[in-house]
């Protein structure tokens, strides 16, 4: 092969370095990096930033993608919307585990938001995140948000703050973030909610951990008065379907949709919109049959 | 390691044979594979079978997976069940490219539908899914579907046939699909229809394909009066949101729902249902702008 007639990108790509996020060993993502940008280990785990061709710079955790430049903006504009405009005027947040800053980049959208607190207990986490991502810096550098490295589960159980919105933006059911799929969990996030609260927690793939889902809703149902699961669109995460949990006493998702205001506001947004506010409530019948 | 004391599935589990799907060679969907059930070339097309662990039995043509046994319910339903109930009680279907049988599977579930014409063009993809996949071979077997081996684009410039309802059940625009996604293809299904009748042809993933995608909606909005988009989540297609237009001259998708129907018919699915129906056609913000 004439390699003295290549450009320099299609030398790059003769660098084939894969990078695979299975599931059960037995399917899963292969992403081409084009560079490991970190590697390292935290008191609590694994900690990589890898830059890829398709989805641009990435965050795994324990070999776990959680999230990339390409695709962040499904979930953290899910989680942070969808909880705003049913609320109908929220002025305080409370995001346990998000440490990457980016719900709090899609809350800080709104002007009603006044605090966001993101209570993350893996300082590295957020310390490799300002390095490397700019949307993560500019975030959580933001007055309006105070970052509290702390054990998520203890912080709800001992805060005596309040807030309109409690965001569960955990990673997978195994240590650390184990605690913040149990029950006593979420009761000490419902102990965090102002009046007319609502706490939205991600809940895994319904595809892949329909056991895991099952008892996290058994228990939100017994906390709750309204339980609703919602579903949205991740590419990057196992199955690409991803489940989150709506819950609150007083409030409804869709019949408190605050239609208007979402229009009226002109958020720059690229999943969620008016339609999908609704429509990420209907489920597929296999999902709905689980929950 | 003892490898005397393992056990048959274990040892099983150190064949480690992987078969990949890239998008533009630089991420996509591995999946390990039990055995190589067929691998051949017919006129057309590299054609594979694959027993995978996670989604079971799976037709790869020309390296990209068509369908597997574990989560093909979703597109064939789609298909099938948005367009049959927004007609108001179709009797005739044509399926263009949908050799598997499972799109006719899914229309055979409604006793109102007659006659099911499927055209493929490559009779050894008919003949391999009678051998490999029992539920293809119980539909393509049923007196009420013709199965014709033609080029689908000639097959609609051709035939005096009228069908309530046109799916095109197409592999991706490359040989011998590409001329499913052409403007003069659509013109010709469109003739094919009868007073009433509905057209939804698969457009591929709008994340990886947003111009193949444009183009073809270009050319459908300049034939048909209602042209609308809807999505739907496949884990194995790249990037998991496929995309579908559903086209009349007559008929609205979600205002002409017939949900009554559906709740009497208790048909069973495991994707499609009375709120899936509607929600199918909430886009995501970024999927809107693009159309």
């Amino acid at each position: 092969m004439g390699f003295a007639s290549l450009t320099h990108a299609e030398r790059e790509d003769f660098w084939n370095l894969w990078f695979s996020e299975l599931v059960k060993g037995h399917v899963g993502m292969t992403y081409k990096v084009k560079k490991i940008l970190y590697s390292g280990q935290s008191r609590f785990q694994r900690i990589d930033v890898l830059d890829t061709h398709e989805y641009g710079r990435m965050l795994v955790l324990y070999g776990s993608v959680m999230f990339t430049e390409r695709d962040d903006f499904v979930y953290h504009e899910m989680m942070a919307h969808v909880s705003y405009y049913s609320h109908g005027g929220p002025s305080s947040a409370l995001v346990i585990g998000g440490g990457d800053g980016l719900t709090a980049r899609e809350l800080l959208k709104h002007s009603s938001i006044r605090s966001v607190v993101v209570v993350d207990i893996d300082e590295m986490v957020v310390e490799r995140c300002k390095e490397f991502f700019p949307e993560s810096k500019a975030a959580l550098d933001d007055p309006r948000v105070k970052v509290r490295f702390a054990d998520g589960a203890e912080f709800v159980r001992k805060t005596d703050e309040r807030f309109d919105i409690v965001l569960v933006d955990s990673s997978d059911p195994v240590p650390p973030s184990d605690v913040l799929f149990r029950r006593e969990f979420f009761e000490n996030c419902k102990r965090c909610l102002g009046p007319g609260g609502i706490l939205i927690a991600q809940t895994e793939s319904p595809f892949y951990n329909p056991d895991v889902i099952k008892e996290v809703y058994a228990s939100l149902r017994e906390i709750f008065r309204i339980v609703k699961p919602m579903v949205a669109w991740i590419p990057t995460y196992p199955s690409a379907l991803w489940s989150f949990a709506f819950c609150s006493d007083e409030r409804h998702p869709v019949e408190g949709f605050d239609r208007k205001a979402f229009l009226a506001d002109k958020i720059a947004t690229k999943y969620y919109n008016e339609e999908i506010h609704a429509a990420a409530f209907a489920l597929p019948a296999f999902v709905r049959s689980l929950l």
